[in-house]
C-alpha cells in the first residue's frame, strides 16, 4: 500500500491558531458551517447547511468512574484549523480511488478544577463532518473508566427516520421507517424475536441511522474507527429533538477502560439534499487510519457458493448425529448414528464444487464441516468447537484437492458459538490449520451470549477481540467475514482483509419469511454506511418448501429484485446463495450472477430515496464493462436508467433482466424477461419493477458483429 | 509413571448390590462409620467416629439455575460398595509411596418428577471421607447452571476452629483461633486490607479450616481436585451449628455450567483425634487422579533464590522508570530516564547468581526482569506484559549464560496483573521463550481484579484457567509455581509440574509485620492440606529497616523459626528469600539451608497441636540423613525430640540450630546457638524454644571419625 499512497498523495496541510470562544469552520465548498463554543464551560458544538441549522447546539462531554467528570468545567486553550486534502487508493471498494478534503478544527480544552485535558477534533467535509474525543498524555488523567459518552445530537424537527432498536447483542432487525417521535411506542411494541437481544431503553435505536427532514435534508448518524472502544448506540428524548451516545458496558456496568494518550470513535454525520451522496459518500472510510497490512496482494474479492441456504431454509443440517450432549474432547463421532441430514457431506459438498467450478466461482463455503454442531449454541458452552476437526463424512483434504483441480477454494467456516476465550485459545492452531489446507478466507460466526460471560456482543472487550481476530488472521494472510460480529465503522480501510461483516439482518432472514421488501432499500442507507454486508443475495426459488418440506416461508422478493442485490449492495465478497438444483431451474437469469463481477473500478447512484428505491452503476475493475442494479420496496414503480455514466461516443450493449408484467413478490416472485438493446452515453430507458421487485443490467462495449441488436428505448 | 504403578498396585475391588434406604459403611480399620439415607427425600449424609458422631445427619443437594433443583424428592436406586486399596509412587512429596485405601459407598438417585439422575459417591479412609456429587449422561440432564451447592456439615458442638474469612480472591489472611459461634462478630471487625478482597458473608469461611472438638476430636474441610468447578467455601449458620458450601459466583452470579456426565470436587472431611495424623493424612492426594504426565523425568524439586525480598521489603524495585502511564506496544524504555533503584540489573544479578552457585542452590527468580512494572497493578490494564522484552539493563541470554556456567538457572517470573485474556494470548510465544532462553520453572502471579471483569480469582472460569496454563506449561516441560492462584486440592498428584502454589498469607507480609508467630503452627493444618506453599522462608535479617531505609517493618520470627520452616512446611519448591549479605551475617546457620534437601522419602509427624506447634522429621531421598524442624506460636515451650524415626542401631550425628536463650521474635530474633551431638534411635533430646521461636536439626550417618563427638542430652 505504501507505494501506492505515495503515487498519489496530494496533501495541503494550514495550520493557524485561533482565541476566540466561539469558533467556526467551513466544509471545503462552504455548504456546511460547523461551530465549537463553550457555554458556561460546557463544550458545544453545531452545524449549519446551506444557512439553516441542521444540528443544533449540541454537548460534548464524558462521564467518568470514580474520578470526576469531562463534561463541564471547561476552559478553551489552544484551538487549531487546518486543511487536508489527498486522494486514496483502495485495496478494493466501490471505486478504485478516494478523496479525502476536509477541513479540521482542534480545539484543545482544559479543565482548571482538574487540571485535565481533553480536545475535540472536528473534520468538515463537503458531505458531513466526523468528531472526535483525544484525551493526550498527562499528569491528572493516565488511566481512567468511561461511564458514559454524553455526546448530543440536537436536531431542528420530528424528521422521518429509518433505525432499529438499541441493542447490545445484535443489529439483525427489521428496520422502522418512523417519525423521532414515535421511536419508543414501536421500539416498546416490538417483541424480542431471539435469545440474544441485549436491549437497554425503548428510546435506544443503533447507528447508522439515517433521518430526512421535512425540509428534504438527508442526515446519517454513525461512527467510524472503532478501535479499542465500546460501541455507541444513540438514545432519543422527544422533549428536547436531541440523540446522546449511549456506550456498550461490560459484565460490572462500565463502558470503557482507556489509557492516555488516546482517542475515542468519530462521532459522525452524512449531511446531504441529494439522497445519493449518502450513498456516494466516503466519510467513514476517510476518517479511518491508512491500510496497516504492507503486502495486501493476498487480499482478493470473492464471488462464492456455498453449503449454507439448504442449512437455513432447513433442507439439511449443520449437525452430522441426532445424539446430543457432545464432550469434544471425548466424543468418538465414528461410533455416533448418523442422521442422514448431514449437508457437509463428500458428496454433496462435490456436487457444489462441480457446480461453482463450471460457472467460475472463486471460492465454495462450506458450513457444518467440522465436529461440535449438535448442541453447539444456547448451552453456555466453552468448548465448542475445535475448529480442525471434520466430520468423519467430510474428506477435507480430499475435497480441497478436488476443489483446487477444478479452479475453486474451499472458504473456512469458524463458528465459535460466542465462546471466545476457546476462539482465542485455539486460533492460532486453527489459522495455521487453513494455511496448511489451503484456506485463504473464512467466515467466522458469533451466534449466541458471550464466554466469557456478563460480555456483551458489541463492548470494548468484544470489539478487542474481532480486531484481534482480523490482524491475527492477517498475519497468516488470511480474509475475515465476521458475522454477529460489531458492526463496521470503516476499519476495512486499515485493515482490508476484514472483508465483509453481516451485521445486520442478511437474507437467512427470508428463511422465515420476515425480510420485508423495503428492507434492501434502506440498508444501503444505514448498515452499509460501514462498510460492506455479505447479505448473501441470488436466491432463485421463492418457495422454499418446494425444496425444505420442513419449511413454509417464502422469499419475500422477486428474482431480479436478488439479481440487483449483486450492484445495490456493494461487497468485495459476493455470495450465490442458493443452490444449484434452484439456480438450474432459472440459468438465463443465473447468467448475470456468473457475469457480474466483484471489483469496481467507478460507482455511479442514480436513483436513490431511502425505504424506496435505489439504482446505481458501476464499472467491473477488470473491464469495460458496466453493471445496473435496481431494487424498490413493497410499491411498483417504473425506474429510468439514464446511461449517461457511459464513456461519451461510446456504443454498449445491455442485457437486461426485468421482472415480468406479472411479477410480485407475493404472488409471482420467479417471473422475469432478458432483453439486449444497444445504448450509449445519451440513452434513457425506463423499466417497470414490480412490488418487492428490481432489476439488472449488463453492459459491454458493442462489437461489429452487434450491430444487429436494437437500440434499447 | 505408569511404569511406577504397574509394579506397586495392589488392587481389591468388591462390589455388591444394596437395596436398603440406609447405607452404612465403615472405615478400613473401623474407627469411622458413615451413614446415608434420604430423609424425605432429601440426601442426606452422618458420620460417626469412635462410636460417637462427629458429623451429624447432612443434607446433600444442588440448586439449579432455571431448571428446577437436585435437593429433594429423590429415590434410592442402586447402591454399590466396594474396596479400594493400592500403593502409588509419588513424583515429588512428603514421601515415595503413599497407601490410597478405602471404602467406597456409591448411592445412585433418582428424582421421579423430573426423570433425573444424580449419584453421590462417598469414600471412607482411616482418617475421613470425601463424597462427590456424579451427574451420569441422562436426557433429562445435559447442560445445566449450579446456583448454588448445598452441602452440609452438621457439626456436634461449638468447636475451637482455625479459619480466615471467606472470600472470593483472596486467601491472604492472617488465621483466626476461634470458637465456631465467634466467627460472625470476629470476621465483621475485620477491615479488608487489599482491594482484591471479596467477602461475602461475615459466617463465609474458606477452606481448608480445622476444628477441634471438645472431646478432643480434629475435623478439617477441604475439597479434593477442583477441576471445571467453581471453588468452595462455607457459611456457618450458629443456629444449626452447620457449615453449608458456598461456590464463587460468575460475573453475572452463577456458579457453575456443567455438562454431564460430570462430577464435582470432592468435599472432604479429615477426622482423628490425634493432630499428628492431620499432616501424615494424604486423602487429598487420594482423592485426585494419578499422574496424567507420561514422562515426568523433567519436574525437579527445587531450591532456589531471588531477586525478590529487596523489592517486597522495598530496597528495590520492580520497575525501571519513575515515569508512569506505559503503553507497552509502544514504550521505548531506552529513551526513559532509569530511577536507579530497579532490582533485577544485570549487576545485581550477578552478584545473586555468584553467591547461589556457592552454595548449591538450583535458580535464581528474578522478578521485574521485564516491562511493563511502572504501572502494572489497579489500573483495568489489558496489556499489561508480553512476557518476552527484559528492561535494557537486564542482559537475560547474558545472565542465563552467567548463570548456567555456575550450575544455577534462571528462573522466570510472569506476573500477569490477572489479566488472563492478555496471559492466554500470549502463553505460548512466553512458554517457548522460556524454553528457548533455558527456563523450565515459572512463578506466575495474578495480583489484582481480573480481567475479564467482573470475573473472581476463584470462579469457575479462572480454575480452568490456572490447570489451562498448568497443562499448556507441561506441553513445554515447564514447572508452575502460581501465586494468587485458587488454593490447591490436591491436583499437583495428577499434574506434578504445578510444583508449587502461594494461596495463603506468605512469609512477604512479614515485610508490612502481619505475621503472628501462630501463622506457621497454623498452616501446615490447613492451607498445606491441599497441595505444597511456596512460603518463601529462610529470613535472617529482622530489622527490615537495617537495609531498606524505607520500610519499618521487623519480621516477627526467630532466625531458627526461619530455618524450621524448610522442614515443617512441605514444599519441593523451597527459597532462601533473604540477600545474601544478611546469609553471610549469619552464615554458620546459613549452613542448615545448604544442607536441607526438597526430595524426601519419608516423613514423620513428631509432635502437633494446630495453633501451638509442629515438629516434623523427614528424610532425605538422596541420602541417609534426615532433617527435623520444630516451631512454636507466641509462647516459648520445651519441645522434645525422640529419634526412634531412625535407624534401629545406627548411629547418626545430630546438628541442632536452636533458639538462644534469650531469643525473643520480638525483642531478639536473630539469637541462635548450634551445637552437635550423637543420637540414635532411642535418643531424646528437650529444646527450648523461643517465643515466635523454633529449631532445626540435621542427621547423618555417623563415622568412625565421630567418636569424638558427644551423645546428645
Amino acid at each position: 500500500m505504501k507505494r501506492l499512497f505515495a503515487a498519489m498523495v496530494a496533501l495541503v496541510l494550514v495550520t493557524c491558531a485561533m482565541s476566540l470562544s466561539a469558533q467556526t469552520i467551513l466544509s471545503p465548498n462552504g455548504n456546511l458551517q460547523l461551530s465549537f463554543e463553550l457555554r458556561d464551560g460546557v463544550p458545544t458544538y453545531s452545524v449549519d447547511y446551506n444557512g439553516a441549522p441542521v444540528i443544533l447546539p449540541s454537548r460534548l462531554g464524558i462521564d467518568l468512574v470514580g474520578a470526576g467528570d469531562l463534561l463541564d468545567g471547561f476552559e478553551v486553550g489552544e484551538v487549531k484549523d487546518s486543511t487536508f486534502d489527498e486522494v486514496w487508493e483502495t485495496v478494493w471498494g466501490e471505486e478504485t480511488h478516494i478523496r479525502n478534503h476536509y477541513n479540521e478544527l482542534l480545539v484543545q480544552l482544559k479543565q482548571p478544577n482538574t487540571n485535565r485535558l481533553m480536545n475535540v477534533r472536528f473534520r468538515l467535509f463537503d458531505d458531513g463532518y466526523g468528531l472526535r474525543y483525544e484525551f493526550p498524555r498527562q499528569r491528572r488523567l493516565t488511566y481512567f473508566t468511561v461511564g458514559e459518552e454524553r455526546t448530543e445530537f440536537a436536531l431542528t424537527g420530528d424528521h422521518r427516520v429509518f433505525w432499529i432498536p438499541g441493542d447490545y447483542s445484535t443489529q439483525e432487525y427489521d428496520y422502522f421507517d418512523s417519525r423521532l417521535s414515535e421511536i419508543g411506542a414501536l421500539a416498546a411494541q416490538y417483541a424480542p424475536s431471539s435469545d440474544s437481544q441485549s436491549r437497554f431503553s425503548d428510546w435506544g435505536v443503533q447507528t447508522a441511522l439515517t433521518m430526512k427532514s421535512d425540509e428534504g435534508v438527508y442526515i446519517t448518524l454513525h461512527e467510524a474507527a472503532l478501535v479499542d472502544y465500546s460501541c455507541m448506540h444513540l438514545v432519543y428524548n422527544p422533549d428536547t429533538k436531541t440523540f446522546t451516545s449511549w456506550l456498550t458496558p461490560d459484565a460490572i456496568g462500565n463502558k470503557g477502560y482507556l489509557q492516555t494518550p488516546c482517542v475515542s470513535p468519530w462521532r459522525t454525520a452524512v449531511i446531504t439534499d441529494d439522497a445519493r451522496e449518502l450513498l456516494a459518500s466516503r466519510l467513514t472510510l476517510n476518517l479511518n487510519e491508512p491500510c496497516k497490512i504492507e503486502d495486501t496482494s493476498w487480499i482478493k474479492p470473492t464471488k462464492y457458493m456455498g453449503i449454507w441456504w439448504d442449512l437455513i431454509a432447513k433442507k439439511s443440517a449443520w449437525s452430522y448425529t441426532s445424539e446430543g450432549n457432545i464432550k469434544l474432547a471425548e466424543v468418538d463421532y465414528t461410533a455416533l448414528k448418523p442422521h442422514g441430514r448431514h449437508g457437509a457431506t463428500t458428496e454433496n459438498v462435490k456436487r457444489y464444487i462441480d457446480f461453482a467450478s463450471k460457472y467460475g466461482f472463486d471460492q465454495l463455503l462450506v458450513e457444518g464441516w467440522n465436529i461440535g454442531w449438535e448442541d453447539w449454541s444456547g448451552k453456555h458452552k466453552d468448548f465448542v468447537f475445535d475448529f480442525v476437526t471434520p466430520y468423519p463424512d467430510f474428506d477435507l483434504p480430499g475435497l480441497q484437492q478436488y476443489a483446487n483441480e477444478r479452479g475453486v477454494r474451499l472458504m473456512m467456516h469458524h463458528e465459535t458459538s460466542s465462546s471466545i476465550r476457546n476462539y482465542e485459545r485455539r486460533m492460532d492452531e486453527a489459522y495455521q490449520f487453513m494455511v496448511d489446507n489451503g484456506y485463504n478466507a473464512v467466515k467466522s460466526g458469533y451466534v449466541g451470549d458471550i464466554v466469557p460471560r456478563g460480555e456483551c456482543h458489541y463492548g470494548q472487550l468484544m470489539n478487542n477481540h474481532y480486531l484481534y481476530a482480523v490482524e491475527k488472521a492477517a498475519e497468516y494472510k488470511i480474509m475475515v467475514n465476521a458475522h454477529e460480529a460489531v458492526r463496521p465503522t470503516g476499519l476495512c480501510r486499515t485493515y482490508p482483509n476484514l472483508i465483509c461483516n453481516e451485521s445486520a439482518r442478511g437474507s437467512e432472514y427470508h428463511s422465515i419469511g420476515t425480510i420485508h421488501p423495503h428492507h434492501v432499500t434502506i440498508l444501503p442507507f444505514t448498515r452499509l454506511q460501514g462498510g460492506p454486508m455479505d447479505y448473501t443475495p441470488g436466491l432463485f426459488c421463492m418457495d422454499i418448501n418446494s425444496f425444505a418440506p420442513r419449511n413454509k416461508a417464502k422469499v419475500r422478493s422477486t428474482l431480479c429484485n436478488q439479481l440487483a442485490l449483486y450492484v445495490t449492495m456493494y461487497s468485495p465478497l459476493q455470495m450465490a446463495a442458493d443452490m444449484p438444483e434452484n439456480y438450474e431451474r432459472h440459468i438465463d437469469a443465473f447468467q448475470f450472477i456468473v457475469d457480474v463481477p466483484v471489483e469496481w473500478s467507478q460507482s455511479r447512484y442514480l436513483l436513490a430515496e431511502p425505504g424506496d428505491y435505489v439504482v446505481i452503476a458501476r464499472k467491473d475493475k477488470n473491464s469495460e464493462g458496466w453493471f445496473v442494479g435496481g431494487v424498490t420496496d413493497e410499491h411498483k414503480r417504473t425506474l429510468e436508467v439514464a446511461f449517461d455514466f457511459l464513456e461519451e461516443g461510446k456504443e454498449y450493449v445491455a442485457k437486461v433482466y426485468a421482472d415480468a408484467k406479472d411479477a410480485d413478490y407475493e404472488h409471482n416472485p420467479e417471473a422475469y424477461v432478458i432483453y439486449e438493446g444497444r445504448v450509449n452515453a445519451k440513452s434513457k430507458h425506463k423499466i417497470e419493477v414490480a412490488r418487492g421487485g428490481g432489476f439488472a443490467i449488463s453492459l459491454r462495449p458493442a462489437t461489429a458483429a452487434d450491430k444487429r441488436i436494437k437500440r434499447l428505448k
